[in-house]
């Protein structure tokens, strides 16, 4: 759908709620992808929360669980707290593991107490299992939607299973093949059922070399591996060997683009899980706690050039620079950490790259060092008709140019060596610390050749 | 393999070459995942050209030609270079036609005329159709991995079909169906085939709902298509409604992920392409060009102060919090940049959901600068004694941030509605202007209030 077919179907749903014509709009919404359903429900303005309450309520229990699977975060807590108690433990009864420990694990222990309570006992321990993992692990993001089958088995007994299980085996493309104590032994394809004879044995045509993941895998690294070998599912096993779940290749996309929103937080020091949904007051919460850091960080950059407020008092002209040095250290800082950031998603670095990384981006900073320094000399002699000013100007900005290069280099891929959060590394930190380090060096080249620049 | 296997895969390799053992090389090369090997290509340093040369000499022509599908842009060209005109012609004949027409449509007119020449007719034809598409649609990411089935086939027949192309149908997950003008009918997944029984018509079988895209469909779409309605793959039609190719999930993950990497180059300004293999001369080449820009913009910020010279003459504290003022600004916006420019991924906005979120902005700038306001009040009334100082300050920053937040976001909006390369919205450049804006605001209220500051 594109914007106008999806705001004339928001229209139109919500005028069937508005005239009390709920059977029509079960039927149309149930008609819709989920995802445009849930479009729908989230075009609607959380200001007309009874719209968005009748919305819900008025919806196929199926297709609630659909629109609730496709809901993130903040939104989907408080539409499960718009369809009351009993009807979402039967909507949790019906939804993925993956997303109902998803939903669950954001909760507090005593928020989810009462969901687990309703659901039926097989479902809560299920999904109590998955939440056992931690957080942004394999085992967080596998799924249920398997059909696994016996190694004893001939190929018209799994063909059979498979059509015992037709809905769970709609949308994936293997089979797994598992011993007596459910340990993975092999995998077998749609197409590999269908090239077989009947009376074949499933253990005689499987492929014994499934590369599979252990539960406790970082999802990062199981989204590099699907990547990179262009899987479309593969295999979760736990300690013991034990198929699991599988996890398929339309949650790793997601994967994928959590890590690259993540990144960009990073960088922009944005704050977590701000959408175009957030609350004005829950984006500005996640945005201060950075912001008032930069602000002393700031203010401790005003304290540098205090220190220098003699030279400054005899050459006012020293500020007029000050704006561009900090910026363009800054922007070269951010600039480096960027292809950095990037760079490290699916490749880890080892030791000798590492160092040719560093060595690369010293070789960046000396050239675009040069170059702009020579450029700011030759403006800031033409501008100020000091040509002394001109050289600690362009002599300042090399300097800084080659530091903010190294330091948005060195400062994540050490971080990320140390295994230390590498937000830390965010892109106003390293701007702001560049700024700090650009003020030292101009300021401190101003008032070693102040003589001449009088 | 995890980075200590790849190392060790990767020197063994390099020593087979550098023994001649070319026959256990090319063995033990033929045997890795095609990323594996084109992982341990790579690891060969740059300066090594002589063992680059030889590892790809070396490989057969099929694990020659997965390596160079896995490469990319420039690290391709090279390789192409590195293997003679004979070689890569055998090679193009055995490229997956989408890859083919990436690494061609890079080339220059000139300089892909002699590979087009080499290739066999039949292949040279359908890489220049699809070339024909423009760059960063469907057309040019689709490929002809897939089995179509005339509609009047049975079950049985479709089988037959699928054994004599089994080499194609390894990956993939439904087969679809065709008139005898080559129109798309319908689709059949394997389970389909499974489920019928082997007399029965393909016509009577296949769903006719089936989703499809069009060859000159942007590439953006396509993936958010994809990942909204979790689909493995999807057909790709051209204007006469002829199935010419398909789309599949692991190259959406692809555009997915440089997607991402765009909108940090535009966050970043880190300009294009540059990865860990770019060489210095390059990357310089390719980030000067905006940071020659921006530093115009910075002496422009200059002149900005130096109207004000008077003023800051008179109340040289007013330069220590020039750098907090300009950085808190800057950073602010960058926020709301981040926020947008990722929002806008996968949802194209209605005029009144931006209009939401301008006023959702303009309320977060209010709270960040009411608090970020008060709290500087505060430090530059202790710091410096003078309370007046401190509202200047402290008003300027509240100012600042709104307008910070304000251009943060709408400037990318706009750019966005006028289908502008919002690329022009890169961080550096809201940045910068941020910069010049909170100059103005500051020293202008400074000079307002000059005679209660001093």
């Amino acid at each position: 759908m594109n914007i106008a077919q999806a705001e004339r179907t928001a229209a139109e749903l919500a005028r069937l709620l508005q005239d009390d014509a709920f059977a029509a709009f079960a039927a149309r919404a149930g008609d819709l992808h989920p995802y445009d359903a849930a479009v729908a429900y989230l075009s609607i303005a959380p200001e007309q929360s009874e719209l968005r309450t009748a919305f819900l309520t008025h919806l196929d229990p199926i297709t609630l669980t659909d629109v609730l699977e496709e809901l993130d975060g903040e939104e989907r807590r408080e539409a499960f707290a718009r369809i009351g108690a009993l009807r979402a433990a039967a909507v949790m009864d019906r939804m993925d593991n993956d997303d109902l420990a998803d939903f669950l694990g954001e909760l507090s222990e005593e928020a989810r107490a009462p969901y687990l309570a309703a659901m039926s006992d097989a479902e809560a321990e299920a999904v109590q299992q998955l939440m056992s993992y931690p957080p942004e692990t394999a085992g967080r993001i596998m799924n249920n939607r398997y059909v696994w089958l016996p190694q004893h088995y001939t190929v018209e007994e799994a063909i059979a299973k498979i059509r015992a299980y037709s809905d769970l085996s709609e949308s994936i493309s293997y089979l797994y093949v598992i011993d007596g104590e459910r340990r993975l032994l092999g995998v077998v394809s749609y197409r590999d059922l269908i090239l077989a004879s009947v009376e074949q044995r499933i253990a005689d045509i499987m492929r014994t070399r499934v590369i599979h993941v252990e539960a406790v895998m970082d999802q990062e690294q199981v989204a590099d591996l699907m990547r990179n070998y262009d899987f479309l599912a593969v295999p979760v096993v736990d300690d013991a060997s034990r198929l699991v779940g599988i996890i398929t290749v339309d949650d790793i996309i997601d994967v994928v683009m959590e890590e690259a929103d993540e990144d960009i937080q990073k960088l922009s020091g944005s704050g977590k899980d701000i959408d175009f949904n957030t609350r004005a007051w829950t984006a500005a919460g996640r945005r201060l706690p950075w912001l008032v850091l930069l602000l002393f960080i700031g203010v401790l950059s005003g304290t540098i050039i205090s220190g220098f407020e003699e030279t400054l008092d005899r050459v006012v002209a020293l500020a007029f620079f000050m704006p561009m040095i900090a910026g363009m250290t800054g922007n070269t800082g951010t600039q480096s950490l960027a292809v950095v950031v990037r760079g490290l998603i699916g490749s880890k670095l080892s030791g000798r790259q590492a160092l040719r990384l560093v060595r690369r981006e010293l070789g960046v900073g000396l050239i675009i060092g040069v170059t702009c320094g020579l450029l700011v000399t030759g403006i800031a002699y033409v501008w100020q008709g000091n040509i002394m000013l001109g050289v600690v100007v362009g002599v300042s900005l090399l300097l800084t140019l080659i530091l903010g290069t190294i330091a948005g280099t060195t400062v994540p891929l050490l971080l990320d060596k140390l295994r230390v959060d590498p937000a830390v590394a965010s892109g106003p930190l390293i701007t702001t610390l560049n700024d700090m380090l650009s003020l030292l060096i101009y300021f401190g080249m101003a008032s070693l050749f102040l003589d001449f620049l009088l």
